[in-house]
């Protein structure tokens, strides 16, 4: 029987102090839950110097993460520093030692993932990240084993809190995106730079990760189409409101006959919907299942110690591997091949709001190449405003399901009629 | 390597069916993730003729449960006939004889889930029980995996899909309990004798399991206070309403410093909980770590799919074990003794609704009782109705949070004061 199993940390920024203190505060718990003591060994972190959250003993701090790989005593390498490079050398340098790993770093596994997974799975090494996705939730535990038994048909998530938030602003305080950005900014919900998040890019990585798993088959996050919150105005969370939506940026993946359709990007959701209640910096994963039905995991999508909290679950469960001998007990469950579907194979329904020269006969022609290109309409809503200033309408149209490209197709051609001004806005509707 | 892993099935009720049709549906993908073949070589039921929803080799069916403990080519057995006795028996013999077990049956658990759980320990063998909480929503492993590493403060479950309709349909469509129940029972949500569910037994089982994980010390359902929903009036649920809360049977357990407050009773809810969007059928978990922050399960409670994928799940994560030679990975994780606390050492706050005398000082002279009881007050709403028909007015009172014990004794006090005709409705409020 093992005294302690040893972690060395490579990164010591705010997930990897919110996990370390962790490991301190319950750190008599977890080990009576394991059975053997989990040391913190080794840090490695660029900045020496800087304050920190949390205590710990200075001495195991290198700006060399080849300390923690080469050390022969390390059984864990916890990778927080995040990017693709160094950690993606970082951890295949590690495998290649013997280590087990944990890691946050979503970017990564989008890229480059498989190539690490298989590595860890020949080596019958552990390779687990729960933090990459959610935060704290949940997630990809579950989806490889408790719902293992299903054929997972579609993931549904909710999984970046800063657009969340600007979201919620919008809707609740009537604010436009520019207003509601200045403001996460300023609670430190949004970087300085919120390009990542608010362009879709942090979505499409974790949203490829959810679904290699979901649908048992590799996705690379360049095959996955995203589109960011930044043209959404405060008029078209007004008119969800009224029609009986609320917006958020989905990131959405559904395994079709014929492929896997995978998208990120801001959607009318049904208040009905669950995941219309995960509301500001929280993070909803929906999952729906062939044999469990619908289920949503939700919580803290981010901050120090849930991401801490993940970290430390699969910091535990690859310890209980190493105590009975069976590491690598779960690998890549990439199984099958399936092909990313190209957008224009989206199946989805479409909010339109145009405006429109005023007079009699617009509504019906517009309705009529909707008609022609095979889009079948749900719902009409004209409000004309400023007649005699410009003599304008606005149209808003929800379409019943149809295909992307005959979509398009229809658009196209309504955005050449002479009688309409302006399609202002485009945005897909998830029931 | 196994070519295959044999499942004895006792019990081929609604449960059984559903997770035998999801190994026939679903077993190709599942036989490719264990890495070997699940097979379901026997079936003991004490009705060999009904008509069942699912396909199945008749010749496997049997109705002496012991045709499957004692077959030596049985690895797992799945328990699925509910109750204590003789399921217990049959568990503990399986056991015995070298099984891992897979049941359902909360009531057993929650009885007498010790004993059962420290032989699967002692002997190496894997003891799981997904299904027996939340239907298929992913609970029980979460709490013992992904969230190892916090200190778990409380626990707070819609665990009852029957009582939840009820509550449901009494608050938005206004129904009183009888019109509700009958509905319920009409639809199959409850049965034709509802006691089990609508006075919080099954609640109660179902706690008492999450609260022995989560506090990692072993609750008895005996010492579970529970309460049902029989004696909740319309008038309460649109209070409710009026007052920002819903109403809904709540399974609830802290870890507080001197021992485990556990109980099982309805209560109003603010409506910006996340428990609060949890209606109808459905099921959700909500569980408060110290480093997880908040974060809820949702899902469907209960059918023969949902319930399926979680004895499934369990299958999957025990073939597993079998394959890379590690079963009993996570034994039992009862590793404290705290004590369950009184029901009088309950913090918490309470709505209380009474008929007094209309007349002037009656308010004041509650309230002066409330006060001298340390009880604090945070919302007081008196309507009169029927003035001059009966003289009489009708006050609603929410307090702080209060001892109960403290609470009790007010609340007596004030029964006995000459202008309090009635005590109409006491309930507790869970913020």
């Amino acid at each position: 029987m093992r005294s302690a199993i040893n972690i060395g940390m490579i990164g010591l920024g705010t997930v990897g102090c919110g996990a370390l203190s962790i490991l301190q505060e319950n750190g008599d718990a977890i080990a009576r839950k394991v059975g053997c003591e989990l040391r913190v060994t080794r840090i490695a972190d660029i900045d020496l110097d800087r304050e920190r959250p949390v205590q710990f003993d200075r001495s195991i701090l290198t700006n060399d993460a080849y300390q923690i790989i080469n050390d022969p005593d390390v059984d864990i390498v916890v990778e927080l520093i995040g990017g693709v490079s160094p950690a993606g050398r970082f951890i295949m340098d590690a495998l290649k030692n013997g280590k087990h790993i944990v890691t946050a770093n979503k970017e990564l596994l989008a890229r480059e993932g498989h190539s690490l997974l298989v590595e860890a799975g020949e080596r019958k090494q552990d390779f687990s990240f729960e933090a990459s996705v959610g935060g704290g939730i949940p997630i990809i535990r579950p989806l490889k084993i408790d719902l293992a038994g299903n054929r997972i048909e579609e993931v549904i998530g909710i999984v970046n809190g800063t657009t969340n938030y600007i979201l919620t602003s919008m809707s609740q305080e009537g604010e436009d995106f520019g207003e509601a950005l200045a403001e996460a900014q300023k609670l430190g919900y949004a970087e300085p730079d919120p390009t990542n998040d608010v362009e879709g890019h942090d979505a499409a990585y974790k949203i490829a990760i959810l679904a290699s798993i979901a649908f048992t088959s590799r996705v690379n996050v360049a095959d996955v189409y995203h589109e960011g919150i930044t043209s959404l105005t405060q008029r078209d969370t007004s008119y969800a409101e009224e029609l009986g939506y609320c917006v958020k940026l989905l990131a959405i993946a559904k395994d079709r006959p014929n492929g896997m359709e995978i998208r990120v990007h801001p959607a009318f959701l049904p208040k009905s919907h669950p995941l219309a209640s995960v509301n500001g910096v929280h993070n909803g994963i929906f999952v729906r299942g062939n044999a469990v039905g619908d289920v949503m995991f939700y919580g803290q999508g981010a901050g120090p110690m849930a991401a801490g909290s993940a970290v430390v679950g699969d910091i535990v469960d690859i310890a209980r591997n190493i105590v009975c001998g069976a590491t690598g007990r779960i690998a890549c469950t990439c199984l099958d091949e399936k092909p990313v579907l190209p957008l224009g194979e989206t199946i989805t329904k479409y909010y339109v709001r145009m405006r429109t020269t005023d007079m009699p006969g617009v509504l019906a022609g517009v309705a009529g190449v909707f008609g022609e290109n095979d889009v079948s309409l749900a719902t009409v809503l004209q409000k004309t405003r400023g007649r005699g200033k410009n003599g304008q309408a606005e149209i808003v149209w929800i379409t019943h399901e149809v295909k992307e490209e005959n979509f398009r197709r229809a658009l196209a051609k309504i955005e050449s009629l002479p009688v309409v001004a302006q399609i202002n806005a485009c945005i897909r509707v998830e029931e």
